[in-house]
């Protein structure tokens, strides 16, 4: 049976995901091309690498040219002072889809963020496609490329999946991801049931492990047949054993971004 | 403890799941009255046989008379003229509530359809009761019975289910099955429930086994206590070695009728 | 300027209603053909007539030819005999949508009912397109249509207004109809609207006038541009006098299909 | 790993689940208060008792003296005269969220009832936070409650959860209870998951096991974290044999308070 | 034409908006019962009066009987100490749903109040049955006779209206009635809209002018008929002339019940 | 009575919109500071005037201070090459909240637009705060500023309203515009409804006049009090007596956007 892509890009590739995600898709697609900022490791026979900046418009679309599939997890991570948001995110997914429809590209896989929608309530019962309500410019990017996503796939047709990644780590962190957590393999899951999935649309959905707790109603994301497999129980009670409680009233208890949206501006704190 | 009922008339059972709904009903009634165009073999010491056509309105009345129950799986399997539709699914099944209506038969199971749904979107994220959207006269057919017997449970007091059954099968004999499978088990799983809950008053479900792909919510049809046992997962990896992926743009790929919504018109069909 | 159709077919049109679009959709095309199966009487300039029955599927099919658009008035207008509501109703709906389609007709406008979805409560809150819940076998011959006109537009490209039309009546005829009015003026307007609006689709929508008991939300069908400039008022007060109060647990009161819930089985009827 | 609570007011103590919950929630408090009309017996080292009655409403306020949650079981278990009612749910509870609000108490978890929201339709694919829709004066008195928390957590920042406790006994009880049973630990676990979870704020949720008929959507009660681990399909057969199957007509039936809607008024009881 | 009623029993016909209905409802029957604490003067010939206290049982039930409609307007008007919602709204009102069943009194029209949900917010777009959230122990009785109503017509078939008034007062008295106004003769046209009605069953609406601004969807109550003839645009200018700007982020401004979400505990207030 | 804003900051205020504006918003502020990239003529003594590019950061920044309020109606106001919509839509846009915030400006009424939403169908039933779905890189931008209005809400207290505009000409220019034309005056009364509304938090509407055709669900936005007063109607007739009537399937028809929809990519446009 032939691997359902010739070739998919990863940006992000020497990311925390990024690296998962190249031993993940390894059996979707004869070749990963690799790009990152710096330049990725270890490199196996099935990769090449690149190395580039988003912004780098002309860069970045030569990347995406014989590329079936591409696999957008590049850009800044996290909050960051607006004008690395407005490079690296906004303008560096633009030139991702650009790359995409110039060159034939049929699929994207991006990673969209919970603090698309951080300011949602943990006990609103939100669906995976809630509407935007992003915590922070890193927010606001991303609700950016998943209208981005909308357009070139109306416009386009070239399809996408946007996973609102709550929290992707080796293990939970925090007493939040109790809650958040996507273990790497559940994403690799996740990442690899939108990339076969027969039709895949314009769909936005949540990353997120089979935590007990779950704060969405993921039953509009049943399509993509993602089953997650492992769950944050198993760390319960050593992270409950070390750190504290949390405070019921703090907003970054019982909104789903967490502590993003006790943050303040991006510039502010750069400046100081 | 003595069996639900005394006697369930199965229509349809000569066909396909007629004949595993003679195992799997057993245990229900005292005794199965097997109806079909065809004589049914190998009949059992708890079963009768008749042999009539739906069409007919005096025999398929008289053939309810006594039942207490009527699992309703007769009529055009799938897209036929016109002529045949209107004798067989509509006609046939207005002789069957009329039949219940007459001899006072309390609850009918009928074999509805997807493709009484099937110009839904894969990703619409639809509930088992959505609206109807036929993708075919057979599928306009469905819809009638649905409505009929909404009417004679409005207005007579009989109880149905209309079960919108996907694609059973043996086993998964297509990639789009490999979400759309019912298994007969999980089918007589779904008859069993139907015919068991203590209330049945008038429902619209759908019958799928539990397939890792779900692009139904299922959560109002909780209440029927189906907990589907199979999956078609164990069939995915032999049937994507042998057969191409799906165009993502086909419509058959992304509307849940599936190929059907990719038919002409049957009497056009009918007269090449 | 030009009218906007050339040629529309109106069946039923030697009934009440039909009498009335015949003088109110005139603007509207250069010619109508009007078809019953009684002769029409007084024709004009602009009409050409047609006698024959819906259930004739040749007569009915060759009359569709040449027309730009169908105002589909014709068929049983109440509870009739299975087979009478079967011939003229289903039948005869299915030859009418036969034609439009062999016969590249656009547009169809379809005398849909109330009791298409009879037994809402009158004060569920239910949409202009709320599910078929029909209260007569003419109800679900109506709501047959409504399902058929879905698949000539998913699958064919024939739009479809189905209007479920409420009491179209000279006037208030009962205290129901101080709610249910839809005057002579009002049915036109919205046909009218129907076969003027750009885009059509295939639309379910009700017939009210601006009564001011409003018991369906009618915000889904607000592109239709439809206004009623009637109301039941003016009648109230005779109304009122002349007749009982209803009785607010009787289902003819609270059922918005009236006394059509009340109907025993037509074929019962007919047989006594 | 210090326990979440230093004191925990149960009210109820004594009774069928209050001893159950004696023993469940003691890992979650250093001291548990029992309270009840009755002595609870056999005190533990974490225990200690008060005897009062909820209506006694300088007690029920010093009872909730130096607590830090309040898990409210007491009051009349079901019907009762209104005096009754008034007394202890309704008077009594008041007693209890004044107590709350006076000692800042922080968190309050409270046996609502299916009775709240018995009328409902046990098909009609209700959420877990329906509409009250009560059943009994009982039931209006767990309604009251619901608002009166909804009020206190407002206004007054106190934390609530009020479970809608279906069936809690230590089996199944009668062919009812195959649906809506709630084991012991299952109660044990969704109040220790309300107790525990991070954020609560004014939440309404509903006690099942996981049964096999779900006639309730939980999907907005995911955030809490429960999840039942015991189910009455070892009960079934069993109860089966020795109980006749319900009437589908039988309102007790279908409305999901059971035969909470066939009771009279409980003066009109009392009165025979 | 006869009048719909006999005799429509009025409470609370001694406050503001009792003496209003004395007036507006003299046509809806051949008599009008006043109750009140104290004497309503000017009594009219169709009028007959009786003083009595709501918490008065035996006096309430006794002043049922007889009558066939109850416009139960009496109670504490606003925030009061808890003993007296309790004697007043809360035991009250269950005093006239219980002289409502013993005396065979067929329908009863209730002022709730918007206090029953004034936590709601201003432009959360909430429906005119929004769930249950009330800004007081005053909006908390509300909640409860809401529920008292829909237990006395599910079990006993007592058709109620529970209109939640926002500010019914001869003009807009402050800023925020400007959009929560509901002028005298509109509170008419509404409770004569709840009084003739062909079926009420259980409704809860909302009582507001024809005011510009509308945070309340109003659509499931359409089928009331009711249409309000007044607005508070007249009073703007000399209103916002005379008093100040309100600040947006006070909680007055933005929920729905205004000055009622920022009162302390009324009991507190007693004790100052 | 005072004007309720000392200074209000129009942004694009040399545009078609912004001279309007001008007229209108005058009663609302003591002064309004113009701002365009070009010169404002006919400076009245109210007025105040700015010439720089939004572009430009530091003077945009500077423009905002001692305003109380902007009304941004400023940037490219159609489909431009993406760097112009980049710079003067997205960068500049973020300049007009970083400005609101430094200086803290309390309120913001922005010019978003249909092309937001532009993909979403005419007959979709949809409310006035619909998800997005752009049809341009422009109606991208306008999803952007919307996500960003609702950052600045729920972390900075900033309020928005981002209207929704259809089409905002002196008269219809087109057939579209007989359903989707917001007149001046009207657009007038809708910027200053959300001026002066007392709570506006963080809102999304559209703006249309009153015109017959209504596609949108405006329920949601009642609480603004918007009531528009003129209609496309009078501009029919000679409307359509110039133009030939839509193609039904013609996108462009049936998308809200309208013909934005069948514009390829602006710099594939630019390039020829």
């Amino acid at each position: 049976m032939s691997k359902p892509y010739k070739k998919i890009l990863i940006t992000g590739a020497a990311g925390r995901l990024g690296s998962e995600l190249r031993r993940g898709l390894a059996p979707l697609a004869d070749t990963l091309v690799l790009a990152d900022r710096v330049a990725c490791e270890n490199l196996q026979p099935n990769e090449t690498a690149l190395v580039f900046d988003l912004a780098d418009e002309a860069a970045t679309m030569a990347a995406t040219e014989g590329c079936d599939a591409i696999v957008h997890m590049g850009g800044a991570p996290l909050e960051r002072p607006w004008e690395e948001i407005l490079d690296s995110n906004i303008r560096g997914s633009y030139h991702i889809y650009e790359g995409a429809r110039k060159h034939g590209v049929k699929r994207v896989v991006y990673a969209s963020s919970v603090h698309a929608i951080g300011y949602h309530g943990i006990n609103d019962g939100i669906d995976a496609d809630a509407k935007p309500r992003p915590d922070s410019l890193y927010g606001v990017s991303k609700c950016f490329v998943e209208s981005l996503a909308s357009l070139y796939w109306d416009k386009f047709g070239i399809e996408s999946a946007c996973i609102r990644i709550f929290s992707s780590f080796p293990e939970p962190a925090d007493r939040r991801m109790l809650w958040s957590w996507l273990s790497f393999d559940d994403c690799i899951r996740l990442v690899t049931a939108c990339l076969t999935t027969p039709h895949l649309g314009n769909t936005i959905t949540v990353g997120m492990s089979d935590n007990k707790v779950k704060p969405v109603n993921m039953s509009n994301s049943g399509f993509l047949g993602y089953q997650p497999q492992d769950s944050s129980e198993p760390y319960r009670e050593a992270m409950e054993a070390k750190t504290d409680a949390a405070d019921p009233k703090d907003p970054a208890t019982h909104r789903i971004g967490g502590w993003f949206v006790n943050l303040g501006h991006p510039n502010d704190e750069a400046a100081e």
